[in-house]
């Protein structure tokens, strides 16, 4: 079994959706990369900074999946990293109405020793930094995969270059990558990206799906259609996940398999925003994840006979 | 061979967008359709109407695509539709400058006598009574599709719903279909829709591709990324000629078989949009067309063994 090494966020987080509001719930960009994985029954491990006000209940929950917890650093005294928005009424878009960086601001990530040879390695969102440190303190990965925000690209544009330098994949969103490389066309947008590093590019469209580039090739995942979208909140988080989990599962880093892989991460990510937070991750079934795989080919499988 | 009627606007267009501008082009609903559907070889035919300012060269294109053209009416001393307008940066939205309706104020449709057995219809973009009036002179169609736009929706939605009532197959895009149906999730929209009359609804999203509903099952093919999008009009009515020119062709109206023809709409869409106008769907050969649809295949289908 293949060792997945995810850094990223722990927190607490309050939202508000047109379908109601939440007072502090977990949260943070490790905790859900690191429970949509485990529904591949990977070897996992989180690194990340917590205060002493997270409940053990939550790292329990981390446990019962099978997420090594030896990474996550307390700070006794410390708060943990808080983070508010509010949706607004298309849920495509939302404010950040609070955040609390807390522990966060002071964050010297250490991987545990029996990760230093993880096989899978999953920057998820932090200060580029850290994820150049975490990178750093891993023996040769398989594959390395970068998540980042357009924060970044406003606040620490040449650290975020040294990270995307050193990955094998990039996830962002649409309209990320046309930030980071300034051009409308993803087509092109991607290209200038994979010039700066990662030899994959993923550029997530939410509601309209994922598009996976490689040289000249182009995968495209949909979003499965949905009839009412809860809580976008982890959703790019719980995509990423996906995409990692699979690819760890079955050690297939070909253009091929990563195809599989943004299939599932849609799947799973499809699954995040029917509730609240990581509600509906928490209570997921591999019966479910399988039979949603099923409505994923219906949605795009096709068989033309050329005429 | 089946008989595909066409019923449309033929038309002047003037299109400026962020690469360029154009005089009075070839355009309007039916000059799409007839020209996308014509590369399935379906036996075709446009219910129109044209001033005697219509070159003849643009009747003769129509005629070298087998397209018969008995029913496009020229009115002496009338003047043909005009429309013009202006593309945003994006490309995703436009500004209607001027909409001249010329002959088309008083048309009064006549399907030729030999396509009132036409086995499908194809109702392009026009007022709502124009559309039905063709439907009704059409003895027991194998397939209709109707094609409309919000415009009818604000001015003459009664009309409009008459016709929907009456159709097997709606094309509609994304901000239409909430707007007729009141329903942001387009899951619910098409739901609302269907209950209207047609069994099939397909809902356009542009540059994020296509959606095929019938009763549960909902299909979806994605536009092909393109790295330039260079004029965006009559990419809707290709799409729809595509699908029904397939369909024509192969007179296999199964859900299966309408996946493909959304498939081949999108494929033919995504020529219409590299060049202004009709210019890129005048020159597009079969062999384009078959190698397009081998990058469609790419693009999306996957094969995933369950883990």
């Amino acid at each position: 079994m293949s060792k997945l090494l995810i850094v990223g966020t722990v927190a607490f987080d309050a939202i508000e959706t047109p379908f109601g509001k939440t007072d502090k719930i977990l949260g943070g960009a490790a905790t859900y990369i690191g429970l949509s994985a485990s529904h591949f029954d990977t070897e996992s491990a989180i690194v990340s900074i917590i205060g002493d006000d997270f409940p053990q209940e939550y790292l329990d929950l981390f446990k019962k999946n099978n997420i090594n917890i030896e990474g996550i650093e307390k700070v006794e005294g410390g708060k943990t990293f808080f983070w508010s928005g509010r949706y607004h009424n298309d849920l495509n878009s939302r404010d950040t109405l609070e955040t609390q960086l807390n522990v966060l601001a002071d964050f010297q990530p250490i991987v545990p020793e029996n990760y230093k040879d993880a096989e899978f390695v999953m920057l998820g969102n932090l200060h580029p930094l850290v994820q150049l440190s975490v990178l750093e303190q891993v023996k040769n990965p398989k594959l390395a995969v970068l998540d980042t925000m357009n924060f970044w690209m406003d606040n620490a544009l040449e650290d975020l270059k040294k990270v995307i330098a050193k990955v094998d994949v990039i996830t962002i969103n649409d309209e990320e990558a046309r930030q980071l490389s300034g051009e409308y066309s993803l087509v092109k947008a991607a290209r200038k990206i994979a010039a700066m590093g990662p030899e994959y590019v993923v550029i997530k469209k939410g509601e309209h799906g994922a598009l996976l580039f490689h040289k000249e090739e182009i995968f495209f995942a949909p979003a499965l259609p949905l009839e009412e979208v809860f809580d976008p909140t982890g959703a790019g988080d719980t995509f990423a996940g996906g995409f990692i989990g699979y690819l760890a599962k079955t050690k297939d880093i070909s253009f091929e398999n990563m195809k599989n892989a943004i299939i599932y991460g849609s799947n799973l990510a499809s699954f995040c925003v029917e509730k609240f937070g990581t509600e509906r991750m928490q209570d997921l079934t591999k019966e479910e994840v399988h039979s949603r795989l099923e409505e994923f080919r219906k949605l795009t499988q096709f068989k033309i006979e050329v005429t």
